[in-house]
């Protein structure tokens, strides 16, 4: 089986300009076949405010009335993914910026809610690998941006670490898969104000009690249990790590020990771990 | 040869839901591989308003500063493109929404004028046949928004008329070229006022004489010097014709001969003839 690495990109990341083109850069230097999954960042919310559009986060989710979805659309699928598009080409790396809709890649369904009314939200329900693999197989890499479709001519915004963690595990029955989320931490941090705190391993069992013990910041959570739901169900690995230095850095997440590093957990329970959440 | 369709629509059927509809509709019947090119429509120039963009036409081309092209990124490859996606996959048609940078696809030039400053607008210089056989091979619909990309980076405003002629052109390389130009008028009329005053066909030389003696509206010029650009380079056969019944109306553009129906055009020197034009 051949190896992809899928790597997902938030709004820390492309927000930044010198940021983005190190990570494009370091993103094109890898060799084995590999997918961008980006979400979006300050642009979307600036534009929101610009137009009067009042946003609202619930859970680290956006909520998406009709207008916003436009927005999102707009920005997310047209300027930011076609951008990094373009400056990957000028490094030879052969893009091509999709969302969910395109070629039926990522079909999901509008979330129903029973006290929160998310809007045109989607949560995924089936990642069409055949159309995936024809497009990897003929070389081109995919840049995919956070809009999936419900197969009726609607698009939905849809959280870009879930995206990311769904397309891992649906590509799992294709290739070994490496899902990275690159943030701008080094990883997962006992003490958010000490870059040398990072986890070099985690496993559910203890993310499961720091998350109770609310030592995970809220933030994060989304990421690290799509991650976690991710190698359940058969990603090869799973990487959190700096968009900086995503060689390098990182806390790996395992499926049955923990490593606890440089710290001992049961001393720092009222530690919060920041995180960013584009979506 | 195999033939391919490629079609190409404008802002009056973008900007009407019904028409919208009912045209991808016609598209997806369309049995024979085929493109979607579009370009933009009110939506853009409304945003513009809203965002206190000032918008410049000069001979039919948007000046493009970087606000500008920013906007025509977002609407045209993010909310008009990704919703056309959405919506032929809904019909069943496997649409994949791209623009010029998406697989190099489709580089220009910035355009250098000696006395107009275009803005990021790109004179097209090379069409990559290589990536849109990929494409097209693996059973995929292409939608191409007129944005392309200089292969530094950059992304640049283009024409959509133009993407359309150049694509058809370097695709006559693979295929027998069929070029469609839908509009909102059912061909080229020798009375505006008259829907009945089709000109079944018109040739070079009578084209060039209706637009000397500006019998042709200025709207109108770039979308037949393209067209007949593209039928001297290869294009087997080029329609201007209504969005709305492209399989019946319109006017075939012909290398050789002219055929003046209905009207004799010597009698209607002083008609101008009105047209879309959306970029």
């Amino acid at each position: 089986m051949k190896t992809i690495k899928i790597l997902k990109i938030g709004g820390n990341v492309i927000d930044n300009p010198i940021l983005l083109n190190k990570f494009l850069s370091d993103f094109t230097a890898i060799k084995e076949p590999k997918i961008l999954i980006h979400g979006g960042g300050k642009i979307a919310t600036d534009l929101a405010n610009k137009l009067n559009i009042p946003q609202t986060l619930i859970e680290g989710r956006r909520i998406t009335d009709s207008k916003t979805l436009d927005l999102a659309v707009m920005v997310y699928s047209g300027l930011i993914n076609k951008n990094i598009v373009s400056k990957l080409q000028a490094l030879d790396c052969n893009a091509i910026g999709l969302c969910g809709a395109d070629g039926n890649l990522v079909k999901s369904k509008k979330r129903i809610h029973e006290t929160i009314d998310y809007g045109q939200v989607g949560d995924i329900e089936e990642v069409n690998i055949i159309q995936f693999q024809k497009i990897i197989e003929q070389g081109f890499i995919p840049v995919i941006s956070a809009i999936s479709h419900d197969g009726k001519g609607n698009l939905l915004n849809t959280n870009a670490d879930t995206m990311a963690s769904k397309i891992a595990v649906a590509l799992s029955n294709l290739f070994e898969v490496d899902l990275i989320y690159c943030f701008e931490k080094n990883g997962v941090l006992l003490d958010v104000n000490d870059d040398n705190s990072i986890l070099d391993s985690i496993n559910e069992k203890e993310y499961k009690r720091l998350k109770d013990e609310k030592i995970i910041f809220e933030g994060m959570i989304p990421k690290l249990d799509n991650a976690f739901e991710a190698l359940e169900k058969g990603v090869r690995k799973i990487k959190i790590c700096n968009a900086q230095d995503f060689n390098e850095s990182g806390t790996t997440l395992v499926e049955s020990r923990f490593i606890a590093t440089k710290n001992d957990l049961h001393q720092n329970h009222d530690l919060h771990q920041k995180s960013d959440l584009s979506q």
